[in-house]
This record gives structure tokens, C-alpha cells and sequence, in this order.
């Protein structure tokens, strides 16, 4: 699967978008449309916070309801712990952008990131509606990507296509990570567009797989938002039906477009200077291994490990042994980088040399291997530095 | 109930100390015994990290069979992830103390907390053990506090007298906190010794309760060891039984101990600059309210926040919302040292000037009030700072 790095959400057919800066923000990118010519089969994902945000309230019902023609977003500003005043301000916005897209506002699909318990500046938003509705183009895809960004370092967007026997399905999507640009919380947001025609069921169920296989097993800092969703849509105007026989060849290009731009959050994790990649097999059940896996990728004495270079193998089965798995100490393995540094739960021999060497690559793969079963996860994450506290004790 | 700073582990009758340099570490106090004069009821909590430490092996077993004469305990090398040889150096450490005190392997205690993964250094541990059967003193309780330090910035000793019908009880215990001199994890180690007469079973569970309403509770980074454990010993030297009718009055006193102990590894957590109180309050479930405390308190950005003396009440809210927990987010209250914060899920709008004020305490309470239930649960941690990242990243 090749992807396209310079195209992401206005790559497939019938998708454009426009970006701009409503003054959320101080002076960055602050708002965005996505929009599709036609009515689009919607499937969404969204954060299972006990608080979450407005958008999410109302884009998880509009999701449920109906076809979708468009995606209004924010940054800098949550609208999270905002209450009933919070619903009706995001239902506002929602309800100018369709007057101008000459669409319902049951039709449009919303989401915010940035500072939690701060009212929406409903006013800024609507104030950009004309210009946004004007500018939508399809070549502003990476503006969008742009103007989701808080305190990410770089855009992230990808696309790829499929070729299926009806002819070209074109998939691409954005993506932002976590970051903060005022007292606030990581939030994970992307969006997905497809030009292939797909029901909505097996729309919703092939992106709940890719979710659950990609955004669904990263972190950070452990800290889920109240704000995350990942909304995809499906609007047919490549004119190509994704048949069910044809279906593993989107479904893999989605997943794989998914994974990517997973991937480049945590590459674009706070302060991270690594990349890691968690893996744990041989358990009784997905959920031990995954279990183990997030307990593992969370650990902060892990990650100050990983920081440090230090080829502190005890640290991870530590963090291993308290993830609440039973499993046999004195039957556990683990590998950095494909060389076996603990073997039945002790040292395994590796000369530190050679471990010293390895702890600094900037890619590290940690595989812990039980002997419980036959179950695996994979978990992706980055270290904890200097810079990740820098960045969240900071207060402007 | 008053507690004396200047007492430990020898404040008991019939209980003495030796503590001596035997090498593991670079130069502080590295092994410790603590010995009573006669056969002591013992009661013992570990850690339930499934990759548990050869001496918590060694210890679990010994307080399950009958009554102990004393504790052995060194610093700097935890004796885990070392499989079976573990376990015989372990128990080479007893037999060879058990000879010069005159009684057997099994009547002894043992204790590790240091690096892990390193085969411990008997032959230093054993070359150590006639200096410190000599030198057994009733004046030396100080001087094992001191010997179970690992990055602890100070040693920690409390004790306490309680006055029942038949004369004077006395506890007293020593305890180390979350540091390290290697590369390393955190370990939690506490001794306790009493001279009033119980049986075994009443002394355990009252051991148990202190220890869940205590040690149980605090968390400085989430990371359980694979060493912690906490024994205690009562001999009835005083010759004073604890009857039934006045446990409650032994049992008090042990939890304040426990608890003043707990404290003190909180206020040592590396790199604090806060002691933080979290209460959940109005959950439908004790295991509901602990669980929305715990992710409070280990949420890196809460803890960030804190650091930065940043009012962020978003991330409290973000992260109670993420405990697995069901409740109405709607219905949730939050206090920052009695000040109400969130009322009903939103800002309920405390001034900033009187937020910023509050926030650069040291020490904060953060109070949360739901409305499923009457359960309740307290957690004590402490915020994340550069300090603890620099601790931890170092390698030496």
C-alpha cells in the first residue's frame, strides 16, 4: 500500500475544503470545512470519556441519523464541560454553516479541540462562515490539516487509492495529535474522506476495525480526551460500488491510511525523542496482551527509560507484572529490537554494549513473549521527556 | 493520637537494631537487622506484581508458617528477575544470620530494594552479618531507617504508645519511599514492631486494614514494585495482651503510624513539589470511587498542572471521566482546597486570581462529588516535575 504523502482529505473525488483564522487562536489556522458535493454515508468513532465533549454529543447523534454532507471543526477551543449552553452553541454554528451549504445542520457534522470549560466563541466561528463557504476548493487539503493543529510540529495528512474491478476508489484523510496550545488537553482528532459508494453499516463497521486497529492503540501520556473522534465519509463519486467481495482491499487501504496517520501523532507526541513500538504475545486473551501492552507503554518509569538511553529491562516487567494479568514470570521473554534480554523472566546475558547501542535508536521495539496462550496486541507510544512536562506544566 | 518523630522500629520493647555498609552501595548504610528478643507474631502485605522479588517469595512463606525473631533487609540491589538463584541467595542471607542468632532460617525476615535483574552479592550481605549481631541495640532504630534509603531525601521513623487496661503498648515502624541509586524502580518498604501480645491471625488482618487505608493509597507514578512489602512484628515483651474489646485501640494507633508513614514516602515521591489529597465522594461503589481517585492521581496532566500551579480543572475532569467508571458527568462537583470549581460539570466561576492563589500551595486537596452513591475513597500523590523525569532518566 503506497501513500500519498502531499494529499489527504480533498484527495478523493467530490471532497473540498477550506481553512481560516477566525481569532480563536492567536494567529495559526483556527477553523475548517470539509464538505462533499453529495450526500456521504458517515461513520464515526468517538471518544468513550465519561465527559465528553459537545461536538461529540452532537456529531455521534448526526452520525446515527442520516447522510452527511459536511465537517465543521475548530481548534483552540473545546467546547468541553460546557454544559447544555455548550450543545446549543455547537448546534449554532452547525446551523449557519448548512444556511450557507444550502444543506439541514443534521447534515453537518461537527468537532473541537483545544481549552476545556471555556465558552465557544460561536460568534469568531460564524463570522468565518462566509469565507469558508466561498473558499472551498479541492485543493486545500493541507490547509485543513493545518488548521486542526494545536500544538502539533507538523500537518499530518495521507492518501491512497484502491483499484477495484468497477475502476479507482480514492481514500485520504487528516489527522492531528497531541499537543496544546493553551492550558488544555491532548486531543486526537481525523478525518477520513472515500469516493467509493458503500452502505453505511459496513461503512461504520470497516472504520470501527481500522480504528481499533490504528488510533485506538496509541498513547501518549495515558490521557484520554474528551474530545477525540475520528469521522469518515463515504460519498460515491468515484461512481465505483465497493462490493462486499471487494471490500478487504478498501478495508485494508482504510487501515492502512488509519495506521499511518496513527503513527504520526505519536511521531508528533509531546516532547517525544523516540518511537515505540509495544508488542505482546502469547497470552490466555487479546485483552491480557493488550492489557500488559498499554500498562507497559504507560509506565513512566519505561518511558524515562527509553529517554535516558538506559537499557533498564526490569522496568518492563515490572510494569508487566502490575498490568493485573496473571500469567508465569519464570516463562516470559522479552526482546528489544529482536534481541533477547530477559529469558524466563531473568537476565537473558545480553552484553550491555550491545544494549547500550540499541537504546539509542530513535525506533525502539519492546516484544514481550508469555507462554499463556497464543493472544498478541501491539500498542504504539513514545517516551516521557523534559520537553513532554515542559510543554504541559507551561500556563499561558 | 500523637506520634514521635524521633522513635522507630526500636521504640517497642524487646526489639533491637543494627544497620551497617556492606558494600552495595557506594557508601551509605546498605543492610539493616531488626531483631526481636523473643518469638514475634508476624504479619506481612506484599506487592501483587505478578513478577514479584525472590525476598517477597522468601517472606511470604516464612509469615505464613510461625512466629519470626527478626528481619534482615539491604538497599541497593532488589534481588528480583533472578529466578530460582534469587530465592537460594535469599535464603543463604537467613541461614547465615539465623546462625548467629541463634535460631532458624524460617523464624526470618527478608527484604530487598534496589536494582533489578542483578544477582544479589551474598558474600558482602553475609561478611556483614557478625558487625551487625554485635552491634543489636535498642538506640539503632534511626540507623535502619536510614539503611533501607534508596534516593529518599530523608529517613523516615514514626512511633506511638497506646495505654490499654492492662498497661502501655508500643509501635513503632521505619519506612523508605519512591527512589532509586541504579537504575532502578521504586520500592516501598515498611517495618513495624509492637510489644503487645496478639495472635497472628487478629495481627494480620489488623495489618491489612491499615495497611489498604494507608500504604494502599498513595501513588507517586502508578509504578508497583516488584519488592514492596510491609511487615510487622508483635512480640508481647510488654506483657500486655491485646484483648478484643480493645483491638480498636491498637488498631488506631497502627493505622495512624501506617498512615504518617504513607504520608512521609508521599512528601519524599521524587522530584515533589506537592502533597496532593484527591477525594471522590458520591460513587455508586468503594472500587468505583478508588479508581476515579487513582486516574486522577496518576494522570500526567494533572499532575503537570499542578507542577505548573496551573488551575487546569479540565484535566481533573478529563481524567475522572477515563476510570472505566459510569456516571452522570452532569451531576459532578469539584473543590480545589474547598473552592468550588466545577459545579454540575462546568465552570462554576471561581475567580482566576483566586484559583492562581490557591494553586501555588503546597499542599492541595481536589475534592470531586458525584451524585451515583454514598462510597467514597482518598488517594495521596504528589504532582510530576522536571525533577522526577531528570531522576528518572538518569543512568549511572
Amino acid at each position: 500500500m503506497t501513500l500519498r504523502e502531499h494529499e489527504g482529505v480533498t484527495y478523493a473525488q467530490g471532497f473540498r475544503a477550506a481553512a481560516a483564522h477566525c481569532g480563536i487562536r492567536k494567529k495559526a489556522l483556527d477553523v475548517a470545512l470539509i464538505v462533499s458535493d453529495r450526500p456521504a454515508m458517515a461513520a464515526g468513532m468517538f471518544t468513550r470519556n465519561r465527559c465528553c465533549a459537545a461536538p461529540v454529543i452532537v456529531s455521534r447523534r448526526h452520525v446515527a441519523r442520516g447522510t452527511i454532507r459536511g465537517i465543521l471543526v475548530n481548534s483552540g477551543n473545546a467546547n468541553a464541560a460546557t454544559g447544555a449552553a455548550g450543545v446549543r452553541a455547537a448546534e449554532t454554528c452547525l446551523k449557519e454553516a448548512a444556511q450557507r451549504l444550502h444543506c439541514r445542520p443534521a447534515e453537518l457534522l461537527v468537532a473541537s479541540t483545544g481549552i476545556i470549560g471555556v465558552p465557544l466563541p460561536v460568534e469568531k466561528i460564524v463570522g468565518a462562515l462566509d469565507g469558508l463557504a466561498a473558499g472551498l476548493s479541492a485543493s486545500n487539503g493541507a490547509r485543513a490539516a493545518e488548521a486542526i493543529m494545536t500544538t502539533d510540529t507538523f500537518a499530518k495528512q495521507r492518501a491512497c487509492s484502491v483499484a477495484l474491478r468497477g475502476g479507482t476508489v480514492r481514500i485520504g484523510g487528516i489527522a492531528k495529535g497531541a499537543g496544546m496550545i493553551m492550558p488544555n488537553m491532548a486531543t486526537m482528532l481525523a478525518f477520513i474522506t472515500c469516493d467509493g459508494r458503500i452502505g453505511r453499516t459496513r461503512w461504520q463497521r470497516m472504520l470501527r476495525h481500522a480504528v481499533n486497529a490504528s488510533f485506538n492503540c496509541i498513547t501518549i501520556d495515558g490521557d484520554t480526551s474528551t474530545n477525540d473522534c475520528v469521522l469518515a465519509l463515504a460519498n460515491g463519486a468515484s461512481g465505483v460500488a465497493v462490493e462486499k467481495e471487494e471490500e478487504d482491499k478498501v478495508y485494508a487501504a482504510l487501515e492502512a491510511l488509519c495506521m499511518e496517520l496513527a503513527h504520526l501523532i505519536v511521531r508528533d507526541g509531546e516532547g517525544a525523542t523516540k518511537f515505540v513500538t509495544i508488542t505482546v504475545e502469547g497470552c490466555a486473551r487479546t485483552r491480557d496482551a493488550d492489557a500488559i501492552a498499554r500498562t507497559v507503554a504507560n509506565s513512566p518509569l519505561v518511558k524515562t527509560a527509553l529517554t535516558g538511553c538506559n537499557p533498564n529491562w526490569g522496568r518492563v516487567i515490572a510494569a508487566a507484572g502490575r498490568a493485573g494479568v496473571a500469567f508465569d514470570p519464570e516463562r516470559m521473554d522479552v526482546y528489544f529490537n529482536g534481541v533477547l534480554t530477559v529469558k524466563n523472566g531473568c537476565g537473558a546475558g545480553a552484553s550491555k554494549a550491545v544494549l547500550d547501542e540499541l537504546f539509542k535508536q530513535k525506533e525502539i521495539t519492546i516484544r514481550v513473549v508469555l507462554r499463556e496462550g497464543h493472544a498478541r496486541a501491539t500498542v504504539w507510544t513514545t517516551d516521557l521527556s523534559h520537553e513532554y512536562v515542559a510543554i504541559n506544566v507551561a500556563y499561558s
